[in-house]
């Protein structure tokens, strides 16, 4: 079985050398030279992913991890630790706005037990599951550095294993903003304050407790800003070692990866501090109104895509995303040329 | 024949009574309250136009409204006039960005020849003219006032002639950025330097010479900013009369107006200087990369659904927007309730 070392050395860079011809098609198309934006440089971009001026895009999956967290015992979120394993039940049955959401988009959505505190017995679930949920990290480390690779790799595999041409990620993890933003915080050398929000809805004096938990976690634990394995282990989630995992995968296949919001995008800058190279594969679907996404996607120096104030995750951002992506797709594909259509160009 | 006076009598405000029943089933759903953001927003604006919390969505039709504008011959744009006649025979033929944009998102597109300077004859396109072409605002009005009313009630007439449950508006006329800043500044009383823009590309001299032109169409015509068919008429464009039509049509008939970008939003200004209920019905799809549209739907109060730095019109930043509402709708349908999926609620 191949280790993490060994994955991260299969990723270089996307080949830029197609965009010339990418962009030539686009510019030979009925409209203003330009004038379809970022709908052009996504179509640049999934063609520099997969090294070929003829990018592939008609199989999307979105994966929704779930994980865990033992640090929701010092009261961080305003819902149940049981809900995660709900909400799963919810994902298996489509119930959710992730599945409504990738339903719409043509996405097929894989469900990934990755660290849920029960046992979760059911069809269609995928069970990579490190341990029962992760320990609280301000009496300790989140988890052993083992566990923090078999996290990141389960999610490579994920990728591996799974037919696509566009990759969605997300998560679903009662209490899992608490270290998406310690892992964030950390990596980027913020103040937790800064990247600290009301995740499902918290008040004000939970939102204090919570950027005090982060803080005394990162005290305690003393995480390597330049190991993000080391921060993972010590103050993050299995879901966020997934997702990490997953953005590496698709960059080992050569393929677009389209991450969803906070939790996500903590996953691609776990990614992104093990591999520079990862920064080609990935996009940031949407903004999330959690407080500190902002921060996230500046650092990473990604534009996201939409900007809806959703803060669901689950992967519903990404699905969006995709959807435009595919409309991209179709533009660069199927619109006339103004040889073809006989229509003249600029004159001025 | 109904005169512009008795359709704008016959629209009336939206019925917000029936919010609070759609805002009780979104916050019913597996999700933290209000975290679909403006994906909830959508449904809610939806239900009331419509006046019922179970809106309809099935039925999508973007109308591309084509004119010709007699400014070009002040040299204004970077592309001939010809290529409006061409374009309006590409989108009869499916190949332009709206034709491929509209497919993906589930609409139809009507075509209709608002006022293009020759004489088209072509299968599937509608015939509204109001004439070939206006006249050069730096010389006179661009049109009478009757034309002017004429655009309109002909762009209200598409909107009651075809069944929809959303409607999205586009545009397509060489040089109708001009006219669009030039309607849009009178009304909003801004600087025409503020709001006028580079449109299909032009370089920094003709934009000088846009500016000069915008502001001596203005001098000469002196329009009364109180009122817009004045406006219209004096510094205006058929098709940009026909989108204030379509809009003030979709009010009529109790259906939300999609409006595109530049050119669509100077007739969201015109309609809603027409009667003010009209802003309950319209929102706007996206931001356009045009300068000067940000200054429009500020003044509007309406915050874009989109900012992909498109800026190709013709009613592309409505299909794609009309993707988005589909999504926000499928939501609002489809997703499972705590109750039915067995998800505990809010705990904290």
């Amino acid at each position: 079985m191949k280790s993490l070392e060994d994955y991260l050395s299969m990723v270089g860079p996307a080949d830029t050398g197609v965009i010339d011809s990418v962009q030539k098609r686009l510019d030979s198309q009925t409209k203003p030279l330009g004038s379809l934006g970022r709908l052009e440089s996504l179509c640049r971009q999934m063609a520099a992913v997969q090294g070929t001026a003829d990018p592939v895009f008609d199989k999307k999956v979105i994966f929704t991890l779930a994980g865990d967290h033992g640090v929701v015992s010092e009261g961080v979120s305003a819902y149940p630790q049981s809900v995660t394993g709900q909400m799963v039940l919810n994902f298996v049955n489509r119930g959710a706005g992730v599945n409504v959401l990738a339903a719409h988009a043509g996405c097929k959505v894989v469900v990934v037990d990755m660290g849920v505190a029960q046992d979760l017995d059911c069809e269609g679930l995928i069970n990579k599951k490190v341990d029962y949920g992760t320990k609280n990290f301000t009496v300790g480390p989140a988890m052993t550095r083992e566990q923090a690779e078999k996290s990141i790799v389960s999610g490579i595999g994920l990728a591996l294993d799974y037919e696509f041409d566009i990759l969605g990620t997300g998560d679903m993890g009662i209490g899992n903003t608490t270290p998406s933003a310690a892992v964030a915080c950390v990596i980027m050398g913020s103040d937790a304050r800064d990247v600290t929000g009301r995740g499902t809805g918290i008040d004000d004096d939970t939102l204090s407790k919570k950027v005090d938990v982060i803080k005394r976690g990162i005290i305690l634990n003393r995480p390597d800003p330049a190991d993000p394995v080391d921060v993972l282990a010590k103050v993050g989630g299995f879901e966020i070692g997934g997702i990490a995992g997953l953005i590496i995968g698709a960059a080992i296949k050569k393929r677009l990866a389209v991450v969803d919001g906070f939790i996500s995008t903590a996953g691609a800058i776990v990614a992104r501090g093990l591999n520079k190279y990862i920064d080609d594969y990935f996009i940031v679907s949407h903004l999330s109104a959690e407080k500190g996404h902002d921060i996230f996607t500046e650092w990473l120096g990604k534009e996201p895509v939409l900007d809806l104030g959703m803060r669901l995750g689950e992967g519903t951002g990404a699905a969006l995303a995709i959807e435009i992506i595919d409309a991209a797709m179709h533009l660069y594909y199927d619109m006339a040329t103004f040889d073809g259509a006989g229509v003249e160009k600029k004159s001025l």
